[in-house]
């Protein structure tokens, strides 16, 4: 009911879904919706340039501890694919959601750090992020795609039709900083 | 026990480990092994060039699928590391172990298809190929590794130092094939 009513006058969410990056201007206009009173817009990227107050900004934003930026270059650079969310502010626009992609370009791919900027949550950005993602690797004939999910979020991936631990397929990490490294090394 | 009479008259697993590929040749000798009552060489490389069928023997030997070569040529092109094992018969050498690795070089790196030719396998060559992996990221300063493991395989990868599911962060999967896909999207 809520996307139907949040859509009803822009895109239906699937049509936003599936008209956008598909030969059109990048960024392109996703949607529009309401924030703080006004009907503002939203726009998509693929790009890999960014403002580098803008990710951190989106990074403080919603907690985390923002990477130096020579590492974040690094990491965009050799993500496969990036897709971000901005809104429009007086003619400029603003990062305010962003997620990436790494991948072996052919049979698998890993969504991470996705970021909505707060006020922005619950407005289904999170949703067309990852469903763009899931769009533009599709279209790669990539069919496999994973991602790392903290406990808080993994009910909003289930949703989405992601699936935890398939056929008890464990994630699991290693970290070489970790003082027990040397004991297994 | 076990490592300790393996490696006796040859490496020392630890130092295998940490020996190879810093500026060596590739391939480099890497262990010796007795198999089939004969002592024989096992020598590491970090090519991505590969033979054709001696990966597809290795793939059938581990009843894998083996996917066609121009999406495996892709996939290892694609790959930030490619670590195999061979042995040496009558002056050649011959696939006995591989691995890959997808990464954004500088956060976070994936190891996939670990696999090792059965004659070959419970002789520690699964563990010095995700060791050597994990060295040659640690090189790299990638500290976070990650990796999707059977519910078969989970110990062993508990045993080398992996944790599983950490801080309750679940490994989730989509599959943008699956009978289910168009009522998601």
């Amino acid at each position: 009911m809520f996307w139907k009513n949040f859509f009803k006058d822009t895109y239906l969410l699937s049509k936003a879904c599936k008209d956008t990056n598909q030969g059109k201007k990048d960024p392109s206009l996703l949607t529009r919706l309401f924030y703080k009173g006004k009907k503002i817009k939203i726009f998509l990227s693929n790009h890999k340039i960014f403002n580098w107050q803008d990710l951190e900004f989106l990074c403080h934003s919603v907690g985390w501890e923002c990477p130096p930026f020579k590492k974040i270059q690094i990491g965009i650079a050799n993500s496969f694919m990036v897709v971000s969310l901005f809104q429009e502010v007086l003619g400029t626009l603003k990062l305010i959601g962003f997620a990436r992609v790494t991948s072996d370009k052919v049979f698998n791919a890993i969504i991470w750090d996705l970021a909505v900027h707060p006020e922005f949550q619950g407005k289904g950005l999170g949703k067309i992020l990852i469903y763009q993602i899931i769009q533009q690797l599709r279209r790669e004939d990539i069919i496999t795609i994973a991602l790392f999910a903290d406990s808080q979020v993994t009910k909003f991936y289930l949703k989405l039709g992601f699936i935890q631990d398939p056929e008890d397929i464990k994630g699991m990490f290693f970290y070489s900083n970790s003082d027990e490294y040397s004991s297994y090394i």
